[in-house]
């Protein structure tokens, strides 16, 4: 079953960009079999709930900036719901998975209420951190149309941030605020790696352009 | 007279994508600035020449893939060439000017044959490296169409590598390359520092997607 739903997801990932591809969504999945490999003992998941979501959860996709905030994660859930239920699969399985897509997103800003809807979050998150945020990061700039920074104040020392405009305001605005929205301690734990590893970057990149004195 | 000519480059940047675009432009006169000011101190250096070739490197954009190798600098250096005439600068001038243009570029094969094009050519350089070359890598792979990586080897450990098709191939296959390839002594040190960057930024960027074990 979790084959015909990869198959159906991957089909579906060829019209996004770079940034919601099929390789997003493979890393979307090892993430999420990351932080299962590492929840305690005591904790009961429904693995296929999880893998579910984490394939179908970008299976609407709209073109960041388009349509309203969270509005891709609910097209998003509706459709997944929807071929679930063609597929046959249990009605409060078909739920569960619509819940985890609905509330994975970060700018629909619904907090998952299960453990996988947790986990599904958890792992989209990874991906906008780290070495691999920064490739989605620069991926999502040109799609938006922004520019790389301001030219006169990259750093936004003086001004208020502007993520659509200058994608390198994001880093500041939203992806260092997700270490503390992990909602699973191995999730956590592994943004505030892959956070480390983007402020080091962000630190260069203004070393270079020349916005931050070298040492 | 150079801000008649950095104000003409900046107008035709508005047509580049984000990878060659008006802040390209100022980071590659600031690289040219400072590896002027790290000369020997018996280095004779035209920086009118030096200048007005950084700001017009790419007057004449064509999106990465089309055209043949080194036809953007060729075009570049006769539109500079041309507008400079039209400016009235001197004839020797403009001829040094069309040579740093024409000799920049990596495609193209050049090798600059005067230390103002040899400048102009490190300076341009520094901007394919460090934190901000792996900004460009992303930008210049959605310009191409290409996907991040190959999904099954994205080290490229058992396969020809292929730039086109994996943009990370592009750091193995050219700019790691880089620091050897610089015509001045400041320029490689910094060629080195970036690409050293880069090197733990490609690490980094294979143990999050699984190709490379975690320490």
């Amino acid at each position: 079953m979790l084959e015909r739903i990869q198959a159906f997801a991957l089909a579906r990932a060829a019209e996004a960009d770079p940034a919601h591809d099929e390789l997003h969504l493979r890393r979307v999945v090892a993430n999420a079999r990351g932080i299962m490999g590492n929840l305690p003992a005591s904790a009961s998941v429904d693995r296929f709930v999880v893998e579910a979501a984490c394939w179908l959860h970008d299976c609407v996709y709209l073109p960041k900036g388009q349509g309203v905030a969270g509005e891709a994660a609910q097209r998003s859930a509706g459709h997944a719901a929807a071929y679930l239920e063609e597929l046959g699969v249990d009605t409060h399985l078909v739920r569960a998975v619509h819940d985890a897509v609905l509330t994975h997103s970060f700018s629909g800003g619904l907090k998952p209420a299960t453990i996988e809807a947790a986990i599904v979050q958890d792992a989209d998150r990874l991906d906008a951190l780290g070495a691999i945020g920064i490739a989605r990061l620069w991926v999502t700039m040109v799609s938006m149309g922004g520019a790389m920074y301001h030219r006169d104040d990259p750093a936004g020392s003086s001004r208020d941030l502007d993520d659509r405009s200058w994608a390198l305001d994001h880093i500041e605005r939203k992806l260092f605020r997700l270490p503390t929205l992990m909602n699973t301690e191995a999730g956590r734990a592994e943004a505030e790696r892959r956070a480390a590893f983007l402020r080091a970057y962000l630190d260069k990149f203004l070393r270079e352009i020349g916005a931050r004195q070298e040492d």
